[in-house]
């Protein structure tokens, strides 16, 4: 009798973006009158560089003829792009990262999703509360966790976002082996300091623990105080893994293309104690279990670095930026208090209400969409998200009608 | 201390494919003057459909407009594609498949790779012998198996593929709870009869295990009486997933898109023998691990079910078939007994010697690449998988080099 992985019993029942989507339909067919505006998922709107159009034209003409078609590419990416990401997002900020420590990939989601898989099933986890849902679901589908009750799953260290220490929790009092990080802060748009995440790697180093640190909202960043980088920060290339996307700096969300940096210097440690390779073990997962991007995304990914590439996504980013501004002021306005839309693309709103509650005030009296705090977790409850991606225009409108509803 | 999936120490140092690169490279520096002809890897040489090359152009300017841009899409594939699938590949031959159990991926490795994980680790595993090693790899990570021993790991099932059978095992005979069966065979090309699989589907339903049906290579099915698909027969859809590509068919080795039909009556069994839908539970780890396939790759899949994309996939697996038999022919004159070849790409020849020599022979003697059988497993030892897969140009030169080097 084939018998399931149980853990997967433990899920809770649908995924936030799920339950979103089933709301906003119903309330669209049955108010086909008022358009909804979506700032809830964090889903880009603008086109795609011109860059990566030219780029994505010239590799599929390659495609078209025997001699310069591709089929397998690495696994683990073309040198092209390897290289140019090395160069671009670290060696120009200092980061001894290396071409063959990059992994490209289709997706941040994927690869946050898949790291786990690499480790014992019995580490202690420490995550943060508000948290992107997709590290704690694959966790507890491992089996990483206990039941989840009030809010929680048993057995993982949750890292309290608060108001009082500006949703960038403090490193815990206690033993961790594995440590979800995300700055710029999905969902809350906070970012951390340079000090901060110096305590962060000097905790991991004293632990042998590992930081795997989600990035992909690092292009948002406008203080240049903010680190980028984890590689930034002193002894980090031994106990942190990063995260990157195209997603939202190139608009790549519908394109799909990712990126994973795996220092060579980084250990696992097995049960006898004894140090592996932790990029040998990533590298082994991800050539047996994924085939590459493919040749024609890849280049698009690599126009991204070009000169004009570059111009282009940050009209982009500055673009969403300006959103974020907008929505920012205008919830303040309100007397909301708001966390992050200075160096990210989300706005994390004090509802003073039911997460809930307030996503359906706004859906029903406004007709936006937001993201109701509570779905990343118990500290979220009260909060929503509201995302910068989007037109200017639907911004404006959106906002419009939320002083309108709630004045 | 971050502590290892302990299970990663149980694989074989390296992985198959790494190792002929390898070996390839080093002839390839030593002799220069003698270009090496590839019949290893199951990669295709032939430019993308025109079809799909049109349509990758047409999605790519989408991406170009903001009015026409697309982000996010479903997680499991837009609705075109998965309707242009059920309707060609399965509706019309007779099989009750819908839309909406078909799951598009970026490849065939990844989900057969990743299917696993929704089962529990005690489960009895038959695989069979030579086999896909990423079958075996990713249940070795899983923690399904013992150690490495003589050729094999305990604590799994192996269905040996002998030419006393004809490389089709027969069903085990004690219980088992997931098969993973593959047909056209990859490495060996052998097809299975409708009377065979019927006796696997019969065994499935009886046991309540599941059939894991690698599907990859159906294209080149040129016997009527041959089943594409495990859903031509009866009781299948209770008991079968299909994995699909569009890799071998379309070309799209490095262009990424596949499939996975998970159909609705499929159950799994938890730890009290509730029935749960497999389906659903699928449909859980796609929507949280990965985040669908690029829009324009999608569109380029799509336009294999066109009537100009038909007929374009149709002459490029004619080329590779044409380039089989002549491969098969090569063989059979020089007295190698031969397996495949007449529905499937791979030529599966008895070298009459070790796996790795005749490897060996072969690349310095007449500088092709074949892929040695005992890579494939303790019952591929003493054979050579010769793939169909590049021009009829270098197919005709590596067959006179071998019959120069051979005879």
């Amino acid at each position: 009798m084939i018998r399931m992985n149980s853990h997967y019993k433990k899920l809770k029942a649908s995924y936030l973006f799920s339950d979103i989507a089933k709301r906003v339909s119903a309330f669209q067919e049955a108010h086909p009158e008022m358009p909804v505006i979506r700032l809830g998922i964090g889903d880009v709107t603008r086109a795609l560089p011109e860059a990566c159009i030219q780029a994505l034209h010239k590799a599929v003409e390659e495609m078209a003829s025997e001699a310069t078609f591709r089929g397998y590419g690495p696994e683990q990416g073309y040198a092209f792009l390897r290289e140019a990401i090395a160069r671009n997002d670290f060696q120009s900020r200092g980061c001894a990262i290396e071409a063959d420590e990059v992994f490209v990939s289709d997706g941040a989601k994927c690869d946050t999703g898949n790291f786990q898989e690499l480790f014992s099933t019995d580490i202690a986890i420490a995550l943060p509360d508000p948290v992107y849902p997709a590290y704690l679901d694959t966790n507890v589908m491992a089996g990483r966790t206990g039941v989840f009750s009030d809010g929680r799953y048993s057995g993982l260290i949750y890292l309290d976002g608060t108001k009082d220490n500006g949703f960038v929790p403090p490193v815990p009092d206690q033993p961790v082996d594995l440590i979800y990080l995300c700055y710029p802060n999905n969902p809350t748009g906070a970012t951390a300091t340079r000090a901060q995440l110096q305590e962060w790697v000097d905790f991991a180093r004293a632990q042998k623990a590992l930081i795997l640190f989600d990035a992909a909202y690092e292009a948002f960043i406008t203080d240049p105080a903010i680190p980028h980088s984890i590689y930034e920060i002193p002894g980090a290339r031994e106990v942190a893994v990063e995260f990157r996307s195209f997603s939202k700096t190139a608009g790549f969300t519908g394109t799909r293309c990712a990126f994973t940096v795996v220092p060579k210097d980084c250990k696992v440690y097995d049960e006898d104690g004894a140090a592996h390779s932790l990029h040998a073990l990533w590298n082994r997962r991800h050539c047996t279990k994924f085939n590459g991007v493919a040749y024609p995304i890849q280049k698009a990914a690599e126009a991204v670095y070009s000169p004009e590439g570059k111009a282009q996504v940050q009209a982009i980013i500055q673009g969403y930026l300006e959103n974020a501004s907008v929505i920012r002021n205008a919830m303040a306005a309100l007397g909301f208090d708001c966390v992050g839309g200075d160096n990210s693309p989300y706005i994390w709103v004090d509802g003073r209400s039911d997460s809930w509650e307030f996503f359906d005030r706004l859906l029903k009296n406004a007709g936006v969409v937001c993201t109701p705090g509570a779905g990343f977790g118990r500290c979220g409850e009260g909060y929503i998200r509201i995302s910068a991606f989007n037109s200017r225009e639907n911004v404006d409108k959106a906002m419009a009608r939320i002083q309108k509803a709630l004045a």
